[in-house]
């Protein structure tokens, strides 16, 4: 399998076509965003340490029989995927009150949500992704009905994986973004990332943020702080250079 | 009944207590505001003209077994009513796509909505009344989930019983918002105003807007605009002076 021409590059990840059709490449990169781009860096390792979570997660779901996008790994910031035709769609699952919801309504930051929320944004840069809900994904065609029960469904199911796993290692699992696409025979998969990039994450007894929080909101070392996480939701302490 | 102390002033109403529990007075005062309050102006008669539209409208409603609000008239701009708990919610009901929704998701000024779409707000001024969405209003317990379903039935009911009407008369019902309370008996009923300020109303033949838009968007003459759908609405050609 070789890579071939960039496909498209987004904030922090490029992806490249491959010889083969049903396969793409992904290569997550050091960049790291924030605030709709307003805030940007280049931090080494990043890209390794947020494809190492991702492909753990990745991993933790097929074993739950949900469907992913992740085939392996090329090198330890370079991905295999299946080709999505990706849906525009930004699935959020909240299990805690934070960021965006507590600004915009009157939660209480910290405030336990029970059943989660579900929040889906429209993917759309130029339009800063938008919140949307089912009547208007359904008008603008997205998706089918059927197609949209199925991924709340699935954002769900990923979140009971998640969450078991997180709070098995002393973390709680805040929120998450999920992006899904179809593959050839139409089936709802989980693409794009699951990492510190997607994810809030909060160390279960401190409350400390592990996640973009410490270098949205300064609150730290943003790579010693992704370094300690990838380690305790992997169980892997291997850097680059080890 | 004695209109009493003043309960709430809004951008374009004014809410009194009475010497009845159960009944409210609200006064359409000739205020208009657009863009979250950004753009302000004083129009003479535009308060009358709203409270005739308004009442038209509930009574309507109320002839269709949609229970409002509207008791009567003390004066051409002041409306006798329940006196409800408002649901902090503005309940959008779309049949053609225009304004925000253009402006926030890819459909085409004009486009048709089949089924219609409904959207709802938190109405929060200090938060700009964001979007909201079901599993949110729910989790901040504004409504129960029949509540919730009630309110979006009624709201279709809503849009069917003025759509109808509207169409009679040439004027298509692109979109409108409502604002639902509940009595002391617990019954979700349609408060607030039906009126020009809460309506997008295009003539049917030639598109021209006939509602807040013209003064929004500095279409023409607003008031001119105001009492000639509020003559095609009610029938009633009448003035404050006739």
């Amino acid at each position: 399998m070789k890579k071939g021409e960039l496909l498209y590059r987004g904030k922090a990840k490029s992806v490249y076509r491959t010889d083969v059709p049903q396969e793409l490449v992904v290569e997550f990169r050091d960049d790291i965003t924030a605030f709709d781009g307003g805030k940007k860096a280049n931090l080494a390792e990043k890209g390794m340490l947020n494809a190492r979570v991702s492909a753990f997660f990745f991993t933790l779901l097929e074993k739950a029989k949900i469907r992913t996008h992740y085939l392996g790994m090329i090198d330890p910031a370079t991905m295999r995927v299946r080709t999505l035709t990706m849906i525009p769609l930004e699935v959020i699952v909240r299990n805690v009150a934070a960021g965006s919801l507590v600004k915009r309504y009157p939660f209480r930051e910290g405030q336990p949500l029970d059943p989660p929320i579900l929040v889906i944004d429209y993917k759309d840069d130029a339009r800063h992704d938008p919140m949307i809900n089912d009547e208007i994904i359904l008008a603008l065609g997205l998706v089918t009905a059927a197609e949209l029960q199925e991924i709340k469904q699935k954002a769900l199911s990923v979140n009971r994986v998640l969450g078991d796993h997180l709070q098995g290692k002393g973390i709680t699992l805040v929120d998450f973004k999920l992006e899904f696409g179809k593959d050839g025979l139409g089936n709802v998969t989980v693409g794009d990332e699951i990492s510190m990039d997607s994810m809030r994450l909060w160390d279960a007894r401190s409350g400390q943020s592990m996640d973009k929080d410490v270098y949205r909101f300064d609150k730290g070392d943003v790579m010693e702080a992704y370094r300690r996480v990838a380690e305790r939701i992997t169980g892997n302490a291997g850097g680059r250079s080890r």
